[in-house]
């Protein structure tokens, strides 16, 4: 008999964690993804501020599954699911399945002003990544030609809108690029002027975390220099113009970490979804009426056992993954389905130099002991030694040398010529 | 009295040396170029070949002048030369000079054959070789989707043309991805399977070796299946296919190695060109009539104490920023200029894995040995401790892992789709 198909859309962490977790299940594996790489999402903002490259965070999915033999990798484009078919509907074919598995993630929303979309860029994939370091590195190099100082002072103005783990890294790493890394290159201006703006809207930065680890972000993120505005709603953005609530910031570079949306895959399914479009899963993360469709990750909306929807986090996806595959074993050897139950390890965000916080429940550090920790956390988990390896060495060596070696403003370079 | 104002206009090798050169010399250098970064061009093909990333081998230009107080560094378009005038006139202003040193090197030819850019793309930037990168392993990806055998065939035929160094070693590269690297990825196909062509017009390769390394280097690539085809002139070049002499090879990937062109600026100066747009100049370096102005690098055409044209190569670049800046001290010194005179350490070509060939005039190395003082050479040479550092490892990791890390397919993710 024929071995069931399962399908797995998208290579991220929870559709990578599923594959190998269906590594010895009696089933074909087809993985469907549209780029050929995982991204280590949680470092994707060291390559948007010139720390790393992108292939030091990046690996090729069938790399990664390269001694699977159940599994095969497709570089396709999901389009849609017909899920009364049962097939997955690319933009060039299709393909039927027994089981599915949704982890298709999210992407930026602006909160239904798309037109902000052009002038602050978000944080997503790699070619994100790319256009937020040249942007950055760029404003940098028109304030040196520029002898307007307000025009340069704008264009030393970077305003990053969303106070959680995301929005605190760039800003923070904006700072030191601006205290420390640039220090000696320039000849007209000093870039320890630059500013650099952090908006939330909410009370308190970092809010998944307690309050005395927020405020310590906080204070750090100050004694770098950065401008910390909580409770402070953007209303307007516009080319090289934020306004906040009646203030109104003139900034070259503004950088989007604040709305989530789930990936479009989600309302092709016709389930229900909330209101950022992710899809209302049962506890045993299928869909509601489709035992044989799971969603996972980003794209799943699900409560914890306190009763508040669990975070967009790798480690819910990863542990979603693996739940997934664990239930079609299950499914597979007659046994009953198992319900979902999220373990949460912790949080940590890092702000800095020997700058982070870090909440594993029963243990809070922030500072030097938090940042040792989330170093070791983000290169253990790194996905192969050889990216563990270059991480390591190029971390090393930044802590010595207050550089950022990946200063490269790439692209076409029509697009890099100064526009002053 | 104002210092001289020494304009120098590209951050390649030529460009770089002579600001470098210039440290205690009292004049004020300003340094253009239409990029932020200088490129370490021998490793470029490393990049396309998804051994290293971009920021592996190079750097932000005005971070390796930054501890040079006399050194400016713009990041400007520079269009023209108005050799009346003394000045340089950018995409977006101007700059005057005393002393001006042209070193904008080179792009790619096509023989007057301009329409086949398109289809058979050169390697002289970073972008270019993501563009290869992104080509080869595409090419790939669509085999492992393509069920026809014929069309199959042509995705994994690659074709490079030029036998020169950066020919040699593209198509040894393709071969070790081929072969090594992606042995276990894919599901349908045998990536060994991959058929490399290397076409040559002259009638033996690497012309600037003498002719037993050359043949070594022939042999070495046949050992690793590649298909060497030298007095062989391309005479057609078409989407998916190759005219050689009266055969017609079809080849999802086309990679031009062979022909060169000087920079455009050399022929805004009104001085004589010759027959590839490479400035004729004098002994001195300068452009005959113009004392003042320097050319230097591949946009040079100079003869060297044999009689024959110098090559376009990193040490003359190397030598001639240098002596263009030691000429420019010696006017400010009142002394009289000196002749350049080329002094060749030898010349060198990796193949593949512990295969090379070197001669330095005095010893000829091929294979093991030859492959060991190449490392040694490119890793010594490379700007920066940091990436001597990661270069290093990264070849580290990949001798002992026969792995290729960067294997990224980048780019909107539109043109990432396969178009089976």
């Amino acid at each position: 008999m024929m071995q069931p198909n399962v399908v797995i859309i998208g290579g991220g962490f929870g559709g990578l964690y599923a594959a190998r977790a269906l590594e010895r299940v009696a089933v074909r594996v087809t993985l469907v993804d549209r780029r050929n790489h995982h991204v280590f999402q949680p470092l994707l903002y060291q390559v948007a501020t010139a720390a790393l490259s992108p292939g030091d965070i990046a690996s090729p999915i069938r790399w990664i599954l390269r001694r699977q033999p159940n599994v095969e990798v497709l570089l396709a484009d999901a389009e849609r699911i017909d899920a009364g078919r049962r097939a997955v509907v690319l933009a060039d074919g299709e393909i039927g399945y027994d089981y599915l598995i949704i982890a298709s993630g999210a992407t930026h929303a602006y909160f239904g002003r798309d037109e902000w979309r052009r002038f602050a860029p978000g944080l997503k994939t790699l070619e994100d990544a790319l256009e937020i370091r040249r942007r950055v590195l760029l404003a940098f190099e028109r304030a040196e030609r520029e002898t307007d100082p307000r025009r340069r002072q704008a264009l030393l103005t970077f305003v990053v809108i969303g106070g959680g783990p995301t929005g605190v890294e760039l800003a923070g790493a904006l700072a030191e690029i601006s205290r420390q890394s640039l220090a000696r290159d320039f000849r007209h201006f000093d870039p320890g002027s630059a500013r650099i703006v952090l908006v939330e809207a909410g009370a308190a930065l970092l809010a998944a975390f307690p309050p005395a680890l927020a405020e310590a972000a906080r204070r750090q993120l100050m004694s770098l220099g950065v401008d910390v505005r909580t409770g402070a709603a953007v209303t307007g953005i516009s080319e090289g113009r934020v306004e906040i609530g009646g203030e109104s910031i003139e900034a070259a570079t503004i950088l989007w970490a604040a709305g989530v949306a789930a990936s479009p895959l989600g309302r092709t399914l016709g389930a229900p979804t909330d209101r950022v479009g992710r899809v209302l899963i049962d506890p045993d993360l299928s869909v509601p009426g489709h035992r044989e469709l799971f969603v996972i990750g980003d794209l799943a909306s699900l409560n914890g056992t306190d009763g508040r929807p669990l975070p967009g986090v790798a480690q819910v996806a990863i542990q979603m993954g693996r739940h997934a595959a664990r239930n079609i074993e299950r499914d597979l050897s007659g046994k009953a389905r198992t319900p979902f139950r999220y373990r949460d390890y912790g949080n940590m965000a890092t702000i800095g130099r020997a700058s982070a916080v870090a909440d594993f429940g029963w243990l809070r550090l922030k500072g030097w002991f938090a940042w040792l920790a989330w170093l070791f956390v983000h290169i253990m988990n790194l996905i192969g030694f050889r990216n563990r390896l270059v991480v390591f060495v190029q971390w090393a060596w930044a802590y010595f040398s207050y550089q950022r070696a990946v200063r490269l403003i790439t692209g076409s370079p029509e697009r890099d010529k100064p526009t002053s």
